[in-house]
């Protein structure tokens, strides 16, 4: 079988061997993002907790750590356990976890392997923590949650004190306070959503100290807000996406497109005099969409293209003209969301493929 | 350890079993739905063939098969790896394939278990796929695609004939035409656009004719246009969602709640007096949402509430209130989506858990 060329011009020439769609980082741009934000914290004099739920990948937590992180920043017990499984410590849980049977199980069998911090927002949630981790409580310290303007989950400043005393007396370790600034996804609110954290985690730490109590950790930071995080306020950031950058962030200015180390490998199987369709859909991209957001993705190398319409394994592209076959490299809008849906990573180092990792945690929801 | 109860009230006092969150079937509706669409299909004297990237389930597809269905439709070669090794037969891949390499090895490995429909709609697309099946290709038939409106993948009828002769060179036999009216996801253009994809496969099965070539298949059918189907026009239907159904029915009116047969189950994690948050976001949902849409989801035993925002692990509900620790079966926007984020299905009869079944063919977009 004497196939032609599956390769229809010059388009990403260097990016030839994966199928599509496929996962591929580009391993000297993310080294390049991981060193970048660890020379950031460190020049702010603030430690780093990266989230990984960005990459569920434990090869790229490991390098982070090695880079300077102090630990890592889960969402959810069941990726607590692949990461402390595979030797990673000081996680953080920043999530207010509600303990049934099941949850308060696994939980004490990670506190088994490494101390955990773990997030609160309710006197309910956190009696539930100190139950089930009875026996286990000095493996176990909380932050409170603090809502800074993102109105998800998290109680006001207001209300922090309530929540800290009571843990408190339930017999929690109170470590401190943390925040997740998200409204800071708006290009006109980066600054205005750190300067909402700073306010807001200024006010929960005096309400922790009325009650006696010392806030030896202060964690706030997402991507787009973390250059104007205020050192005088914070110990610690918690950043993601930043480790791959997405549309999201080219699209808020966060980072250029030559900051970005992950895209969507994609192959063009239809064009008509309007478009072209690509086999990159909502099963490899994810279908996330902000208000902001110029279509559902960018292309890396035709950045006026717009990614028009989008359904299960077509995305529709206009503003570009190619032939079926034609490869493209699709940046998803939202990273986090197109890694959690594939089960491995194609590693390059200039444009030659050579590794692939596993997404070590993915589908890790519970 | 004894934790209190971890389900505060009544709510959904029958699904208490599995942790949050998960995918939860309800095995009766599910029946229900494929006899009812297999009841509907020979009523009207067309064969249904379902679109199994809905379900990407091997036990499910068995009852669709059980209940009528000719053979099943599926999006790409890996699911058709999965389901033809796990013994389904007369299988259609409703997609315009680009074959390299690797894909033509795939495919061949598939057609030696069972023979296959392939959908096309380029001469360059038809040349890959007879060069790429060579040996095997009376294994293969193919069906030209139409573009009757939706504008994704698929020729205009005028062009119907151009490729469908090229495909007949080439030694490819061509068995008929298919389209997907996807622009039936609107609350006002259901019978519309079932009116736009019956024009356009009268005039491609004229287009056909007009090369010498009987059209035995003409495929169609979108969940919310099914209704609207003229069976002088077709031969068979290819509704996917129908076996579950999501919000995104409810809203267009396909379906009513009554008929939903998978929910996330869901936890309130956090409460304040503006909103409750529950453990189900983008990763355990999936963040489509349609422009008719009324959140990122529907909550099947509060219709009134909305889920007003979403991210990676909290979906933000207002409209309710109830305290942390309430147990929620959420509507998915798109069920298919939802699907593709979960490796298991927890099955339930008379809300008692009497299965776990593996979503086969999560993942597979190659």
């Amino acid at each position: 079988m004497s196939l032609p060329s599956q390769y229809a011009g010059t388009v990403t020439t260097a990016l030839q061997t994966p199928p599509t769609p496929s996962l591929v980082i580009d391993e000297e741009r993310l080294d390049h993002n991981i060193s970048g934000m660890a020379a950031f914290a460190a020049r702010a004099g603030l430690a780093l907790r990266p989230h990984v739920k960005t990459h569920k990948s434990v090869e790229i937590a490991r390098r982070q750590v090695a880079g300077g992180a102090i630990g890592i920043t889960v969402a959810t017990i069941s990726e607590a356990e692949v990461f402390a499984t595979a030797g990673l410590t000081d996680i953080f849980i920043a999530y207010p976890l509600w303990l049934d049977v099941d949850k308060a199980a696994r939980l004490r069998r990670v506190l088994t392997i490494t101390p955990l911090l773990i997030g609160i927002d309710s006197v309910e949630g956190a009696a539930r923590l100190a139950e089930g981790a009875t026996g286990l409580s000095d493996r176990l310290s909380v932050l409170v949650e603090v809502d800074s303007g993102h109105h998800r989950s998290g109680v006001l400043p207001s209300q922090v004190g309530r929540v800290a005393s009571a843990a408190a007396e339930l017999g929690l370790d109170v470590a401190g306070v943390f925040t997740f600034p998200g409204h800071s996804y708006s290009p006109d609110k980066r600054e205005v959503a750190a300067a909402d954290e700073m306010q807001a985690l200024v006010e929960a730490v005096a309400a922790l100290t009325r009650e006696g109590i010392t806030a030896r950790i202060v964690s706030g930071g997402s991507t787009p807000s973390v250059q104007f995080s205020d050192a005088s306020v914070l110990t610690e950031l918690r950043p993601g996406v930043y480790v791959f950058g997405d549309a999201q962030q080219w699209e808020l200015g966060t980072c250029s497109s030559d900051d970005i180390a992950l895209t969507v490998l994609a192959t063009v199987v239809s064009r008509s005099p309007e478009r072209v369709v690509a086999d990159a859909g909502s099963k490899a991209l994810a279908a996330d969409r902000g208000a902001f957001s110029s279509g559902f993705g960018r292309l890396l190398d035709y950045p006026e293209a717009r990614l028009s319409a989008i359904s299960e394994h077509h995305v529709t592209i206009t503003g570009i003209d190619c032939p079926p076959g034609t490869r493209l490299r699709v940046v998803p809008n939202h990273v986090c969301s197109a890694v959690n849906l594939a089960d491995e990573y194609v590693v390059e180092r200039a444009g030659r493929v050579v590794a692939t990792w596993p997404v070590d945690a993915r589908g890790r929801n519970i």
